[in-house]
This record gives C-alpha cells, sequence and structure tokens, in this order.
C-alpha cells in the first residue's frame, strides 16, 4: 500500500494573532501569537495524496524553524516512502544525527522542532496511504514494525528493544480536561463566565495558570474552586516561572485549593529540581507534571529514572514525531506513570489525540489518573478537527494523523504576507 | 569609557572546508567544516570600535544559526551600550526569555547559540572601550558588578548571589593539552608523525578520539601510550557515541592505557547516565569529562549535583556568553570541580582563554587537575590568535575578546558566495 517517491517538500510559517485576546497567555509567556511551521510532502505516487506535519510556535522564530526545516529537506526528497518506512530508525537517526547539523542541536530546540515537523509529515502520509488514521495505523501494526520505529540510542539502559507491549482494548472516548477557563491574562469576570460555562458542557477538570503573583494567585484559585466544587478536579500550571525552593513555597499556599498537580514549576531541564520539589510536595498531595518543553527521551528517561513527575506530559510536535514518542510512552508504562498529554496550541489537540489513543489501547490500557489537556481554539481552521464528547476526546476517523489544515487558513495566516498579518502589520507601521 | 549605541548588527556565515582532511573527525561527526555564525556590532561612538561575536558551528545549518541571530537582532540594535552592560542580567533574560521566542529553545540549540554569538560580541565591544583584554576586564571589575551579569534563575538552589569570591593571584601561562595529534580519520603513521612531533614541541598531555571501533581504539591506543611513555596524561573522548552499560564496558576495555577521563561517553543530555558512568569507572582511575554539548546552566547545576562529572568543560560559544559562563565556574568552585574547557573549533581557544585565566586569577586559584584543550587549526584567520609556549596558554594583552576575524578570511569564507565556496561548490557541480 505504501508507495511513491517524495516530489515535493513545502513549509510554511503559519501565524495566528492570539496575543490580541491574550488568549495562552502564562506566567513566562505573555503575548503568545500560535504559530506553526506546516510542513507540506508530496509525492509521486498517483494517489495524490499529501503528507501535512506540524511543529508548534509562539509567533516570532517560526521563520528560524521553517529555515531548519529547508536544511533538513534534502533528507526527504527524492526518498522512497518504502525505504522510509522500511528503515524508519535509520531514516530518524540520518534526520538527528547529521555529522555536521546535529552540533546545533543535538535533538533539541529548533532543529528538533523541524524534525518533528517533518516527521509528524511522513506519519500522517503513511497513515492516509493505508487509508487508517494514525492512531489506527499504529494500533494495527506488528510490533516488531512499530519498535523498528524507535531510535534507542540513549534509552538502551532501561528500556531495550526485547521487551515488547502487546496488550490491546476497546476504547471509548479518552477523558480530557480544559485549559481554556484560565489563561492568566483574563480578568476575574472572564475566568467565573468561562468557568460557569464549562462546568455546563460537562467538564469536569480544570486546569488554572498560576506563578505570576502569589495573591492573584490565591484570589483566582480560589474563585475557581467556588465554582466548580470541592469533587472536581483541579489542576495548576507555573509555566517555569520559579526555582526550586521558590516552587515548593509557593504550592504550600496554594494547597488548600486541592491541586492534583503543579506543572512545570522550574525549568524544564531541571530533572533534579523536579525530583527535589516532587518529594517535598508529596506529603500535601500534590503531583508534579512536566513534558511540553522536554526535549527529548533522554530527559523523559531521566525523570522517570529520579521518580522527578507524577504525571508524564508528552507533546507531539516537540519529540521527534511518533517515532520519540512511542519511546517515551514504553518507558512511562515501565515505570508506571500516566501520561497526560500536553496539547492546545496550533494542532497540538489533533495529533496528541492519535498517541493517547494509541497508548490506552495498546500501551498503558488504563485510565486512572490519564486525561489529555484540550484547549478550544483554532480548531476551526483543520480540515478534520477534533471531537470532544461530554469532556472526553472521540477517537478520529480519516485516514492520517490529523495534522491538514484548510487552504484558506493557511493562505490568509501565512507569515508575513497572509492577509491577516498583512493588515495587522500595515497597521502596526501606521 | 562605555559608550555609544548599537547602530548595526551584521552576520556572517562563515565557513571552513575542515572536511577535506578529517580534521576534527570522531565517532559521531565524521564530516565537519568547521564554521560559525560571525556577528559584528557597530555603533555611532567616535571610537569606531567594532564587537565581534561568534558562534561556532561543524556547517550545515549554520545559515539557521543565521537566521536566530537576525530575529534576535531588534533586541541590540539602537540600545544603549551603557544600558546594556548597566544591567547585564535583565538584557540577558530579554534575549533568552523573549514570550514568543523561548518556545523554539528555551535556553539551548540554535537559539541559545545565536545567543552566544551576540552576547560574545556585545562582550568583545565592551573589553575593547576599556582597553582590556577580556580576561582582564573581569578580573578588575567589581565583584558586585560582575555577579549582576549572571542570571541566577533556576540555579538559586545551588548558588544565590551572596556568595561572591574574590581572590586574586599572579599568573603565569595557563596549561593546555593538544587534540590535534590524534582525530578518529588519521591514519596511524599520521598520528605516529603527529605524536611523535608534539612531544618534541613540548605538549605532555595528549586527548584521542575514540569510541567507533574496539579493535581500533585499543591499537591506536596502544601505540599513543607507546610514543608518548606513562608518565604524560592521555584524554579520551567518546563524542557521545555509546549508551550507559556500552561506556562502562567499553572502557573497562580501554583501562590498561591510563586516561585520565573518558569525555562525552553518552547522551550530553544524560546527567543520571554520566552519574552511573562515572561510579562505575572511578576504581579503574578514569574520571569522566563533559561539558561541550551542554546547553545551559541548569545541566552543569545538576551534573554537579549529581557527582556525574569529574571534569567540566565550558564552551565559550554554546552556553550564554560570558554571563553564563561566569554561573557555571562559580557553581564548579563550590562544587570544587576543576574546569578543563572545551576549544578547538572556530575561534573556541581565542575566546575560552580569557575565561579560563580569569577562573585560575579570581575563581579558582589552583592548576591542579586544570588544563584547557587545544587544537592547532584555523587561528590565522583571526587578528589576534592565541599563542601557546611551552603547552600553556599565555595570556593575550589586546583589548577586546579576541574573536575578530581577519576581513580577508571572513570574505573568503563567506558561505556560499566567498571564493573558497564559489570554487568548491562549483566544482562540485561538474
Amino acid at each position: 500500500m505504501v508507495q511513491g517517491r517524495i516530489s515535493r517538500v513545502s513549509v510554511h510559517d503559519v501565524r495566528f494573532p492570539t496575543s490580541l485576546g491574550a488568549h495562552g497567555s502564562d506566567a513566562m509567556h505573555t503575548d503568545p501569537d500560535y504559530s506553526a511551521a506546516y510542513v507540506i510532502l508530496e509525492t509521486d505516487a498517483e494517489d495524490g495524496l499529501k503528507g501535512h506535519g506540524i511543529t508548534f510556535t509562539l509567533g516570532k522564530g517560526t521563520e528560524i524553524v521553517v529555515c531548519a526545516v529547508n536544511a533538513l529537506a534534502h533528507h526527504v526528497l527524492n526518498k522512497d516512502l518504502r525505504d522510509i518506512v522500511g528503515d524508519f530508525r535509520g531514516f530518524y537517526r540520518q534526520l538527528t544525527s547529521d555529522g555536521q547539523l546535529r552540533w546545533i542541536g543535538p535533538e533539541k530546540g529548533v532543529v528538533h522542532l523541524a524534525t518533528a515537523a517533518v516527521l509528524n509529515a511522513v506519519w500522517d502520509l503513511w497513515a492516509k496511504q493505508e487509508r487508517k488514521p494514525l492512531w489506527k495505523l499504529l494500533v494495527d501494526m506488528d510490533p516488531r514494525m512499530l519498535l523498528s520505529c524507535i531510535d534507542f540510542r540513549y534509552i538502551t539502559d532501561v528500556l531495550t528493544e526485547e521487551e515488547a507491549y502487546e496488550e490491546q482494548m476497546l476504547m471509548h472516548g479518552y477523558p480530557a480536561y480544559t485549559t481554556s477557563c484560565a489563561w492568566l491574562g483574563y480578568s476575574d469576570d472572564m475566568l467565573q463566565q468561562l468557568c460557569t460555562e464549562a462546568l455546563k458542557s460537562g467538564w469536569t477538570r480544570f486546569k488554572v495558570k498560576v506563578g505570576a503573583d502569589l495573591q492573584d494567585d490565591i484570589r483566582r484559585c480560589r474563585l475557581i474552586r467556588d465554582i466548580i466544587g470541592p469533587e472536581k478536579t483541579l489542576m495548576m500550571d507555573a509555566n517555569q516561572r520559579w526555582d526550586v525552593p521558590e516552587a515548593v513555597e509557593w504550592m504550600s499556599k496554594l494547597a488548600e485549593f486541592k491541586p492534583l498537580w503543579i506543572e512545570e514549576p522550574t525549568s524544564p531541564d531541571d530533572i533534579l529540581g523536579h525530583a527535589t520539589i516532587s518529594k517535598a510536595l508529596a506529603p500535601l498531595g500534590i503531583g508534579v507534571a512536566t513534558g511540553e518543553q522536554c526535549h527529548n527521551r533522554v530527559i523523559f528517561k531521566q525523570l522517570l529514572q529520579a521518580k522527578a513527575l507524577q504525571f508524564l506530559q508528552i507533546d507531539s510536535c516537540r519529540l521527534g514525531s511518533v517515532n520519540e514518542n512511542l519511546s517515551v510512552l514504553l518507558m512511562a508504562k515501565k515505570f508506571g506513570v500516566p501520561v497526560c498529554p500536553h496539547a492546545g496550541g496550533v494542532g497540538l489537540c489533533e495529533l496528541v489525540q492519535h498517541l493517547i489513543i494509541f497508548d490506552f489501547i495498546s500501551v498503558s490500557a488504563s485510565l486512572t489518573n490519564r486525561m489529555c489537556e484540550y484547549v478550544d481554539h483554532l480548531h476551526e481552521h483543520f480540515k478534520y478537527p477534533v471531537i470532544i464528547k461530554n469532556a472526553s476526546y472521540m477517537p478520529p476517523k480519516e485516514a492520517g494523523y490529523s495534522t491538514e489544515m484548510k487552504e484558506e487558513s493557511v493562505k490568509k495566516h501565512q507569515y508575513p504576507d497572509g492577509e491577516v498579518w498583512k493588515k495587522f502589520l500595515a497597521a502596526q507601521g501606521n
């Protein structure tokens, strides 16, 4: 079924001016314009199918990721798709281990985001050619084939190819939680209104941004707890704002609002710091969650080894696509840590739903303490947007990785020449 | 003395085709073209002084770093140099914590390399205006001012601004070791010849690249040990080639050649892995060295906390310039770990000599187990190349950070339009 030579690689700088409404604002990212480096792969096969890949960015710097995608393009161009998926580990390593290019990573930052975008497009194309949604492609795949997609370099001390997983279960919607009610830049009135509406729509799990000002946090958390009541689940997210001792101190003051977890309390690189915070907050019943800015499987390995997190948050666009996320799902299973993906952004919900549904069916086989982030933004730009029912992700049925955007949306939001930005930049010029 | 508004920021993609001679080759980087993103800052001051900044790259991808420098340029342009150095921590954080741009790092990979290049140029300019070599600017600086250059965010759990260091000592050349004799791609004959010549020139400390093939390593290490004798110092460097158990096993087989350290045995992100390797190799008398691809102070902090390295290798162009390197020097002092900088590359020797001389005079006050890497390559392109006497770095006397390249060299090696590359690319096209 897999066929065709990659005949064209194009990449677009697509930006949505979300900072205008303070959507997405938190203690460290005060004015994000949700954006994406958006890759399109075309082949010479007669099926005319295209692969769409994304990595999520916050506006500025998207052009740097676009530049990196262009630097990687020659690894993909003129390759036969059969050769790529036939030795996906080899292909993965080609992208991440180029003798010259790896210096400016390695496997982190801009080049790793670009790698994710390119590989996400390959996975989308593969799934489309197999006429399956990505999660189904993964679930149906021979375990040996699945493992052959993973680069085990640097993680064989905790996981080797010999350990395979084959559980299978039926599946209903995957539980979601909402981050849309309590961005840091929202007023109390707006927060109250959004929480009330979300409760009415059936949401039972809520996340609030904290970390900029303690008194504000106490007021906002009290407000939300009062609205949602003591039984519903509340998570908090500091977006890396604190140093280690500060995180412990600050969260001790917010413990009365019974958060399930504190997310990103400090630098995403500080494994031992997260372990210290985890240990200090355990007696308060607060877990530590992190992962959206963990740059590769090696960091996740250590977070698990050091008992540094109680909730693991994979990201579909920062790690090296499905390949690297698979290795993290397997390690999380081995350490008994629930995976609760990071989502929102641009397309992150669309993509990660495939991974978490696969995780449930074929890896974790459990919903205990598990849920996937949901943010109600920008889905209208996607051809196959996520479907949420009863605060749950319903498994997508369309073939592919759900990455494809509407052509009109891409055209309008292309930076800096799309209609939206042309108008916006002209207005700024005045 | 500090004066002027930054009136121009330019950046060049400069590449030297070093892969043609296998110079710089190792187990992971088989064909490096030593390159640099080279930043030039101009001001409106009448002194006409320019700041030159560099970050080191391996060829491909330099254009991505250039793109990132351009994205950062607006933070520097039109700024008064007095305002920058008057609140250097604030300026540093502006570059590293832009709400949108930090997503594609944060503080790692391409954007951090670009940050280093820009800040290196600022430090060079500052030192030139003060008519001092950078190390002297640092040594003479009021400790309070010095600490105000450091961003302590994420490291206050091991080091705070309150702890200051003020020792001062006279200084003679700083001991160096050579990596130029034993690149992985060199033949045994060449290795033999280069080692013999280096011994004659007074070198007493040698580094050999290992990790691609065990039998080759055994043969090459035996050859070198035979030439240099049992008393001279030998270091080994695997350039991240191994997984954790593999590193221990492999080095057990090379222990008979009495290496002082094994450098980069595994992923630069694997703090706990380095700790495991350190523990396993200690009984064999082999230390672990790493740092050239450690992307920020948070990773160094943990390497020290976890006792994961016995030799700490700062890099002048990967960390966020002098500012971030200062924080690492101070942490190393606190943990009693010797700093033995990574050098070589393009300009890395020229830059890092300032930092290590400062370290000796004002921080560590010791030469025990301390030495700075030296590679005899590409110095001829710099206006003020390093001076090596008796296998020691002699302190530079010219004002600035020694970053400035000869105009002719930049012009010839600019990629892809410089004379060298034009010819080379045309030949490839044929």
